[in-house]
């Protein structure tokens, strides 16, 4: 490996970064990277919680028809004109209207179809009189037997249009009911299916490749053993990514070997996830290899933890250089390669975290300059930084509730300060 | 048809519920039949967003070393004991140490191995002097090339442990790092894997089969024709069924005949979500079906939309008579079906929704003893009620960026009342 690394300048090795972006250096280059992919249709079924590209358009009216929104009968309204229980007004019953099963006759003046709920309205009609303001003619209890009365009385009077529902109530034909960049609610495959379309144009999804290095590494589904330690990388950005809508392609860990590395930097994805090897020293070949074989913009930000994260680009892919450790790992994937994967896939770029309020019950210092990423409990709206050594101790995540950010123009938060705190979702 | 009938009494067709049940009397008897799923063991990889069975604990110390923390080089501390840049105090470099490539002797007083960081602290080491506070003996111009030089001086003192993660810093054998009922987040899978293991025990998701009942529906995909409607229900409570961890079974849409819709609510599942024909029409075969063959203990509920659902067993399967007017089938579905789907799943009852104050543009009336669900839009904090005619208007749903519940006890509230809104998600 000697060989390979020739090309790294001798002064950067072990001595740190030469300078350090801030975070919003970095957010910033980032952001001018990010724009939405483009579009693919994908099946109504498949398509809830991905994002529209154009408005949707109706073509049609929904309903298509004028249909009655009662169960009763449909009537000519101004036939019941002056109807009370005192004064009934004899109708005859000529059919009935299902839902499933419309009346393809017409009404007739002194006629009446019995309809139910949804049902077209019969020609002829404009009105449903509600079933309690109906008694039959023939002395049943009811006028609503299975098989109807062949005649009926008006007990009350109906206007035209009452319990009608007309044409196009629900979407006139030619209206936008969903505008573009909307994240698709279950609804809306709904009201998109009734006015029938079959798929959804969405933005694509972002296809992420996961470049896992480390050769202390083994697989996740070992035991760790002796010197080596089982990824726990793999499968948290592997959920990430997921979780922001990404398509993983996480074929397996990767040596730390350059023409291995080069490999998976050069895959087909629009954002490739580097985690180990992100640093300065001999072994940290992923800058080296970003730099040569397209551009490491940004490489060391005034973070902690996550300092050594790297962000450039090799073609039209978006390269992010994330610390082994698992929790700068995950620190830096919640900062920058979240972001991107959510942006390309046309969600906001925010945290899909919801943020509460609490109070601080101990101190959290950070110096000028840096920005902290501090992991805290939060019980009964206290909230209780966690000690916590070093970057390695992924437990310290699953153990907090959430985190609190110190940005870099702050010392920190007293004891009693309120603050944000970011949860864990 | 009409014989499959016969067994309605005749003075509840349309004639209306005997009487209503209240929204929480409803809930009551829900809650009451929800019980957790059993378990299985499903691959880390697929186990976020899943709910955990039993708590997780650790056989083995993470990490199962020492190891460094810092770039460096591992020393004996004391051999460092007054060291500055002034006194200068050699030390001969044995070897190095690598997280892939341990040094597998032992470092005596007076000797350092070059060590990255999280590599395993060489034997006889008990600390890491920084690479800052190293300088090369050769005149070099960094005692970090990447041969490492034969001796180096160190410019400071480190005291024992200094820069050492002990063994066991992250995780103690025999600790348990995840509680059981925790819904897995991805950092949680990343502890799970580093401990060795390669699946969760978590709570199966529910299997939910929708039956979509009504002879005027055309499938998803179709055009709307003539008197026929395009099914918005299937796609919509399949999204709803699915964010809410079920598993959905959507063969298709089923005709309004007794033979069809009991083959669906006897299917193999945990719930089974009906819509239409839940009323007490002549048509409205489901819930006849479920009194005759199960329980249907809930029918008619006083509430604004959805009073015609139904809710009841038939054997140890949840049914859910939902109206096939799609805003009350959403509806239904967020008070009943959706509760039980996230309940059976591990999840908690409460709607996934994020409420959000708001103060009421115009009042929302809704009479004593029945409960409202009215769609809003919400701008910069006003809370605008959407006039809406019918439950069948969906896209007042789409148009709707969330809703407010009216309680039963309530008439309403005035213009300018401040009111939680649910955002639709």
């Amino acid at each position: 490996m000697t060989n390979k690394q020739s090309h790294v300048p001798h002064d950067v090795r072990m001595q740190g970064f030469a300078r350090r972006h801030t975070v919003q250096a970095a957010l910033d280059w980032l952001d001018a990277q990010l724009h939405q992919l483009d579009a693919e249709d994908v099946p109504l079924r498949q398509a809830a919680g991905r994002v529209l590209v154009g408005p949707v358009a109706s073509s049609v009216d929904i309903p298509g028809f004028d249909r009655g929104t009662m169960d009763g009968y449909a009537v000519v309204a101004d036939c019941t004109e002056g109807a009370t229980p005192y004064n009934r007004i004899p109708l005859k019953v000529v059919g009935n209207a299902l839902p499933g099963s419309p009346f393809t006759g017409s009404v007739a003046r002194g006629e009446a179809v019995r309809i139910m709920t949804g049902a077209p309205m019969p020609g002829g009609s404009d009105a449903v009189l509600p079933a309690e303001f109906v008694e039959a003619c023939t002395g049943d209890a009811t006028a609503a037997a299975s098989s109807a009365p062949d005649s009926v009385v008006a007990l009350a009077t109906v206007s035209p249009g009452k319990n009608v529902g007309p044409r196009g109530e629900d979407i006139v034909a030619g209206t936008t009911v969903l505008e573009s960049q909307r994240r698709l609610r279950p609804q809306d495959l709904g009201v998109m299916s009734s006015i029938g379309l079959s798929a959804a144009r969405v933005v694509r999804r972002p296809r992420v490749r996961l470049v896992i290095t480390g050769n202390e590494l083994l697989p996740s589904g070992s035991a760790p053993h002796g010197f080596q330690i089982t990824d726990a990388n793999g499968p948290m950005l592997a959920a990430l990514a997921e979780r922001d809508g990404g398509i993983v392609d996480f074929p397996g860990l990767v040596r730390d070997e350059a023409d291995a590395i080069l490999a998976g930097l050069e895959a087909d994805a629009d954002v490739v996830i580097v985690s180990g090897g992100s640093s300065v020293g001999v072994e940290d070949l992923a800058p080296m290899l970003v730099a040569r074989h397209g551009e490491l913009v940004v490489h060391g930000i005034a973070m902690r933890p996550s300092s050594p994260t790297g962000l450039g680009t090799i073609g039209d892919r978006l390269i992010f250089l994330l610390p082994g450790n698992p929790v700068s790992a995950l620190c830096a994937y919640d900062f920058f390669a979240g972001r991107a994967i959510r942006v390309l896939g046309g969600r906001p770029a925010q945290w899909p975290y919801r943020a509460v309020r609490g109070t601080l019950t101990r101190k959290i210092s950070s110096p000028i300059g840096r920005l902290d990423y501090a992991r805290v409990r939060l019980e009964d709206g206290h909230v209780e930084p966690l000690s916590v050594g070093g970057a390695s101790v992924l437990s310290s995540t699953t153990r907090a509730d959430g985190f609190v950010i110190v940005g870099d123009d702050s010392e920190g938060f007293p004891a009693g300060a309120g603050v944000d705190v970011w949860l864990y979702a």
